[in-house]
């Protein structure tokens, strides 16, 4: 347990104690850009940031979000748990897009409202997930890792002007990648989504296919969905036993949408070229995916571009000081968010 | 000393001894595709494939080099010394594009033809150095060694739609290397050459700017020129130290194009965001930037995807072919060639 009543002693006053409070659950914040904190310190609220310095645990926030009007969220539970200890609470503003963290059933039957920044970390998104095509198809981590150890290995590679690209979840992330590996001259591109946008066939060379069909026929797969009830999992062994035995898969979205257990076994039994995983079920990830060298790891770093990370910290932000000055909301969760959830 | 007498009772001989012969300096050959090897079977060409499995050193390559026609070349220093040990040499077939390993003078002198496939890797080398950017600008190198050693870090990047890339060098590769990012709405594109292609403005956003401005403004620089008596040690300490703090440099042409020391040195003092080497002075590289973890490291693995490689095997044996043929050969390195690197 965590002495947070100590660490609660760093909370910073603005202007006394009788005014609205921000928790700020996401770290690192404010720190490229001081901006979010300017606005809520002109705006006169108190904010505390996390001073934990790592997500929350579900035992964490319930623990520090007693007295909060706000909670400037990342991607801690909070659960219908953290919300009856909340008894302030009123806005929950979401600095990223995932809602798979809040129980949105649990905060309309409490009157709090939920927001969030659904288009400002896309980009960064979609960008760090070509990098990681790129370092699969080159072998580039593992021509690293070699060569700083001593060793020298010149890798073979693909490129992805002669392979299948599949790519699941085609919204605002998906349709990104497919932006940026434009000019690639990527000969084949697989598609699958729920509700397909036909617009895109407009500017892109597309094939609609089925999840089966990508598994099957890509070369490089990449996940760009929510993680819901129909996410969870969606991903397991037998999927990937389907994919072609050097094909490799990208998980930028969320964790737990690829079975993590079954893509290190699948991996261990030397099926597959590889994997790149940003996201994972518990983060910080301490699972046996680190023992496979040519499983690409990075941090939850999606969003981590400075221009993105700012753009949503500045969202969310205005977001809170809008609510807490009476303003109406601009980035409300929409109704169907909370279908597709439940 | 290598016992390579011993190692040359591997040759493969094809229809006798009194056949042509051809010396396969470059490996990995005929791994991923044997058509190149069947080419010279049905040609009725005796080959061997460099039996020391990596680059050769001159010493070496003159011991081997005594009986054969052919050479289908890597980047091995093939100089007078190793020419005048070759009576029967007739033509030098590089597999790739860069001449730097060629005595192209004492191949003139001595009547010795030399032929390359200057087109053949541009594509696999500009889809390196983009994926070479990306990994630079995410910290996904370094990211993916943390996670693997335990770790959990949470680093901040840019996108490649925020920042300036500079470009030495639009020729075969560098313009593959605007192809490229063409997708990712680069706000700025410098870019210096020797002769520009005006044409190239016609389909990029790029400003022609010299070589100085380059290294003051641009966030990226990725270098895409051959290794001349003009570019050997192009980039050295105070071109380094003019960069941006925070910017990274990329070199997938040739080794000492950038000086190594002083790329060393330069990020020892903590200057530059980091770097991405692929090509070095000396290779396999035993060198010091193996200590520094923020400079990203390959083993030439620019034109090593496996549609070019095999491209470039294919052509360089044809042209060997067709040479023992006495047909006309396609790919001789012009006259201005001889020039530059004179």
């Amino acid at each position: 347990m965590l002495h947070l009543a100590v660490l609660m002693q760093g909370i910073i006053t603005t202007r006394g104690l009788a005014v609205p409070k921000a928790l700020i659950t996401t770290v690192p914040f404010g720190t490229k850009d001081r901006l979010p904190l300017e606005l809520m310190k002109n705006a006169g609220i108190d904010y505390l940031i996390n001073p934990v310095g790592r997500r929350l645990t579900e035992n964490e926030l319930a623990e520090l979000v007693s007295d909060f009007d706000v909670i400037i969220a990342g991607t801690e539970p909070i659960t219908a748990k953290v919300m009856d200890r909340a008894s302030n609470l009123r806005l929950i503003s979401r600095v990223g897009i995932g809602l798979d963290s809040v129980d949105l059933g649990a905060a309309r039957d409490r009157g709090i409202h939920v927001s969030y920044t659904p288009d400002a970390p896309a980009p960064a998104v979609a960008e760090l997930t070509v990098g990681l095509m790129l370092s699969l198809l080159r072998s580039i981590h593992l021509s690293n890792a070699v060569m700083h150890n001593g060793g020298w290995d010149r890798v073979f590679g693909r490129r992805l002007a002669e392979i299948t690209v599949g790519i699941i979840g085609v919204g605002r992330v998906g349709s990104r990648v497919l932006s940026c590996i434009n000019g690639f001259a990527v000969p084949r591109v697989l598609a699958n989504d729920l509700t397909p946008n036909r617009e895109l066939n407009r500017g892109f060379e597309l094939e609609w296919a089925s999840k089966d069909q990508i598994y099957r026929e890509a070369d490089i797969i990449s996940v760009h969905v929510p993680l819901t009830r129909l996410t969870k999992n969606m991903i397991r062994k037998r999927h990937l036993l389907s994919m072609k035995p050097d094909a490799y898969i990208i998980n930028t979205s969320r964790g737990g949408i690829i079975n993590e257990q079954d893509l290190y076994e699948v991996l261990q039994a030397n099926h597959l070229g590889g994997a790149a995983i940003d996201v994972f079920d518990f983060e910080p990830y301490e699972g046996p995916l680190r023992d496979v060298p040519r499983c690409l790891l990075t941090a939850h770093m999606g969003s981590m571009s400075v221009d993105c990370r700012t753009r949503m910290e500045i969202e969310a932000t205005e977001e809170a000081v809008r609510f807490l000055a009476g303003k109406p909301l601009l980035g409300v969760v929409p109704s169907y968010e909370y279908e597709v959830l439940k």
